[in-house]
């Protein structure tokens, strides 16, 4: 490892102070994995031998661990929001402290607020939040619990009408959870006012026994994420009072009549999903970042095949398959990244804006970056399994730390194809705008001349003349642009005049319309980490040899994506065989160019080895030594004769009469 | 369910015992289905819930179940491996079956075999194979470990010189084996004769401890597969006799002579791999129908958005994108199991040529299905996780079934690339073997005019042009031609002359030689698919009704695969723009005509339930009520309070004193 790094002019550290937000916040990063791998719950070494039951007991016990270090004034606030990520352990509070407590500061009133949130805040009562029903996604509007306001008696009834109304999937809710909050149709005297948020206790405060008319548990075992109780609930005619209902925006009065809630809230609910988005984004690079931390290392100690016999193997980053495989994961990883920080300051934009009353930009920062969560955790959670796979069968092993990043919920939860199609329908309505003469803005302005480009042509006459950004952006833009028109012809045919957004019509077309939206993203990525690479180098926010390192990877996740999906620039005649084909010279020149950066490039995403918990992914490369160790400790080898000898293999193996042989 | 069965005009009965090899042998699955349900041992209604110990010692239970119903002569040897893959339970005597026992009857002596095989069949002593090393994958000639012959006593001297050396993944190893057969590198007076198999004890048969100079255990959970023991061992000068080495080939005399084996051998152990890698193929095929079977049911059933308030939600397969996710697979499934039929036909023939002497067809076949090993097992994993994925939130449910099928080692342990590379090598040898005037035969026929071939267009002249087959076969064939010409020219500019097959050169290159290797798969894939198609209904296998719905999946095949890669057929100007929109549009057209065929097509997989174990994928659709009474099963909640109450949350929630408030 020490030649590698020694192979190229990179600063990691450098890089890594930047990514991480600061040399002191890299540093403190460092001295809390420190602190916590020397707690009882914080050391890994015995985590990926957990059966499910202690898994979700350990998982309290940590996430308890980090409250007690704050509480104790140990560490601050920021940092235990470091530490939770560094210890990586998902459990029973997760939504305690991402959704029961942010709904209760966001959605609750005075009065409610003081009655919750104390004993939230020191976990006197643990709270989930419950949406998603057995049957029900993230259609909202298809709820099913209802909650009826009886006049009489004042108080709500809640109740789950059917078995597909059973709630489904909230973290902690299985065996943690207190209170919820739960989302149910509100009706009063006979109408639905849709869904709204209740706060209702489902367990007892002494025994942790379910109330009555409440039917929870756990849902049992997932691909991952098992140290969390998802649970389901249903609700048999459960009876609470008026102050159930959180009446921040829309109330219900004493005599059952209904105040609806202020047309700007929904802006306001609409900013904090951009925010989440952003976020969303970033995770999803660093987690990448994870796996492709422990790809590159260890394909950098393995070795494989050799030419002749006496040579010592190839390493196996040598082979320009792996090389393809995994840099342009590399830059993946830096574009989403980049893009987490760029949409959390255009976030930082819109709140400016907003607190002058300016919601203008809102539905385009919306569209984009729910397109971006989507494409970010595609790309995420195919690079993760591309990265699984290159490290062979030692990536088989959780002891290589990749199975769990692969298993984390991150590529199925999230509601991907759903979230395409609203861009879709924002670019579409877009385009139809701005020939209706009204201006577009922000990362869809291009679909204002839409049509006029659909001439333009490819102006690369070299291999070489692909390095350019610039190029590859407009090559991305005129794709877009592209399927923005055939998009909209096609939906205006398909319904002989103004386009379909919904029905049969629109569901009949979403592989193009999600196409669309896949190549919008791509665009607005690709435009945000180009620009910001330069930035970085014209700021001096890292030193010029390392500028130019992530200007050719910014290169090549270009044309990594351009000669993936080359067929779409092919058909229309942009670009000509002859570019297409210089583009694929141009990317395997990168790779060649790139590969000695290959190690620092990951050692400057700065994560830790105690956040890593790979023996394949050691700083150090000692991944050989650290596979046995590790495999020494695991349960099955408690004995040297194993669980099975004495029921199974002793009474078959030995002094068995010898009739039965 | 009944609706979707009763839009098919398939008959997915008869196509069901076509693909299962009859109808008594469909029957007889059922059957066996039926009894292992009732056993103790064959019960799966806890499989999902047992932690790694439990799932090692259950999965030998249910191996030993099995064996013990041959021996008592209720079911038949046949239905035995039936059985097997009904119970679905991979464990520690997988080896010991697949490769222990095989290597004893192709390779030991018969005195050998008098001494090993009786033990062995009645498993008085459970062997494994130990190829694989810590340090050492796929390239056998760089294992590391040694058996030194030893002139004096008579014996080898079998030793790991480095850690790297460790025997490393053999299933059942851990701590089930009580013998390996090893592969080490034979030494006699110093000289290194290379890999040669010794058999070995490796336990003490009373005790079960480790024999001395025997390190050994297992290597520590996995992806998937925990109820299988995969181990790691090492040797310290461990002194074995002379008849360890298995001599049926290779043999060392008392004295100390090495007698190489007859060169014929090593062919016929080429034909075994052929053999093994048919098998593979028709597998992997399997895998993924399960996968899809659950996918395709469930999007069946589940419904999500309504256009308007009141209305029903809309059926997840009437979504264009999910259609285009799961019909492609559908087809996959089909073309991989008819491939895998065809492969093990032309083996049968093969062996018939072998009788006579006749080794000619063999690096052919062996060459392709090489690389289709390789391209089928990719579809599949890639297949599985598209499956996955396309379940939303219940997909990332173990309840589901499919994540479990995600984690078998499909995806990992096939060495996929390197088998990549050695098609791709074949494929330009015999396109310089031809130019040199030497005939070229069977799948790789087509590289003898591939210079001729490279002016080709494509004749289609409507999106209807696209449904013939011999039109994707042609374009397929072009495409596999093209890439070999362009690889053939690019190693021998390399090297500067007569193309490098190894070394620098080589491995710089590997990029375009994959490409090359499954563009040929592919081309042999589809060529198969649509003629087995063909057969199938020229002869009458399946009603017309039935035949045409095939028919329609085969042209699906070749049009998804045309398009999602459709830049490699418009780059060098075989499909012009227009033409490569035709084939999208056509493939739409496809995915609508078959939608209502999706269920039948699945249900002609045959998958009994009790092999799915799927809460989604259940024949009867009843998915919500069984995702319910799974997760009611789930180990959490064998108390209402949880395993975290007493330990954790009660010393948190209550009786705390105030002033820790």
């Amino acid at each position: 490892m020490k030649t590698e790094r020694a192979r190229s002019a990179l600063d990691s550290r450098q890089l890594a102070e930047y990514l991480n937000g600061g040399k002191e916040k890299l540093q403190r990063i460092a001295e809390l994995a420190g602190i916590l791998k020397e707690t009882e719950w914080g050391d890994k070494s015995r985590r990926y031998y957990l059966t499910r039951t202690e898994e979700y007991v350990d998982g309290l016990k940590a996430a308890l661990g980090i409250w007690q270090l704050i509480r104790s004034k140990k560490i601050s606030m920021e940092d235990g929001m470091e530490a939770r990520k560094l210890l990586n352990f998902p459990g029973g509070l997760e939504l305690h402290i991402g959704m029961f407590i942010p709904t209760l500061l966001s959605q609750a009133t005075p009065d409610q607020q003081a009655e919750w949130l104390p004993k939230a805040l020191g976990l006197r009562l643990i709270g989930t939040y419950a949406q998603t029903e057995l049957g029900h996604g993230t259609f909202v509007r298809g709820l099913q619990t209802t909650a009826t306001y009886d006049e009489d008696t004042r108080d709500f009834v809640v109740h789950s009408p059917a078995l597909t109304a059973t709630k489904w999937w909230p973290g902690g809710l299985g065996k943690t959870a207190t209170h919820v909050v739960a989302m149910a149709r509100l009706f009063i005297k006979g109408r639905d006012h849709g869904p709204h948020a209740f706060v209702l206790p489902i367990r007892d405060m002494q025994t942790h026994e379910p109330l009555p008319g409440i039917d929870v548990g756990d849902i049992g075992p997932k691909f991952g994420y098992n140290g969390v109780d998802n649970g389901y609930l249903s609700f048999d005619h459960v009876r609470v009072p008026r102050k159930s209902m959180l009446m921040r925006f829309a109330k219900v009065t004493e005599e059952g009549e209904y105040v609806p809630p202020p047309a700007a809230n929904s802006k306001a609910s609409y900013a904090t999903m951009v925010y989440v988005r952003a976020t969303i984004v970033e995770d999803a690079g660093w987690l990448l970042a994870r796996s492709v931390t422990i790809a590159v290392r260890y394909a950098a100690v393995r070795r494989q095949t050799a030419a002749r016999a006496g040579e010592r193997e190839v390493q196996v980053l040598d082979y320009q398959n792996t090389a393809a495989d995994l840099l342009p994961l590399v830059a993946a990883c830096y574009a989403l990244i980049v893009m987490g920080k760029a949409g959390m300051e255009s976030y930082r934009h819109f709140e400016a804006d907003r607190d002058r009353g300016d919601f203008e930009g809102l539905p385009e920062l919306h569209a984009t970056l729910s397109g971006m969560k989507a494409l970010s955790t595609w790309i995420a959670s195919d690079g993760m399994e591309a990265c699984r796979r290159a490290c062979g069968g030692h990536g088989f092993s959780q002891l290589s730390g990749l199975p769990s990043i692969l298993q984390s919920p991150n590529s199925t939860l999230l509601t991907r194809l759903f979230d395409l199609r609203q861009t879709a329908r924002f670019l579409v309505k877009s385009l139809l705008a701005a020939e209706g003469g009204k201006a577009t803005a922000g990362s869809v302005e291009y679909v204002a001349n839409a049509r006029a480009t659909l001439k333009e042509r490819c102006a690369v006459r070299s291999a070489a003349g692909w390095l350019r950004s610039d190029v590859q952006v407009a090559a991305l833009r005129h794709r877009a642009a592209r399927l923005c028109c055939e998009a909209t012809a096609a939906l205006a045919g398909a319904s002989g005049g103004a386009p379909a957004f919904e029905g049969p019509a629109w569901n009949g077309r979403t592989v193009d319309l999600i196409r669309l939206a896949k190549a919008h993203c791509a665009l607005v990525l690709h435009r945000t980490f180009a620009a910001s690479v330069r930035r970085m180098a014209d700021e001096g926010t890292v030193p010029p040899a390392t500028a130019e390192v992530l200007e050719r990877l910014v290169a090549l996740w270009g044309l990594a994506a351009l000669t993936r999906e080359a067929g779409d620039f092919l058909e229309d005649g942009y670009l000509t065989g002859q570019q297409a084909a210089w583009a694929r010279a141009q990317q395997y020149t990168l790779l060649a160019a790139l590969r000695p950066d290959a190690v620092a490039l990951v050692d400057a995403f700065g994560i830790e080895d105690y956040l890593l918990n790979s023996a394949l992914g050691r700083a150090d490369g000692d991944v050989y030594r650290a596979l046995l160790a590790a495999a020494r400790a695991s349960p099955l080898n408690a004995t040297q004769a194993g669980p099975a000898w004495d029921p199974v293999l002793r009474p078959l193996l030995t002094d068995r009469p010898a009739a039965r042989l």
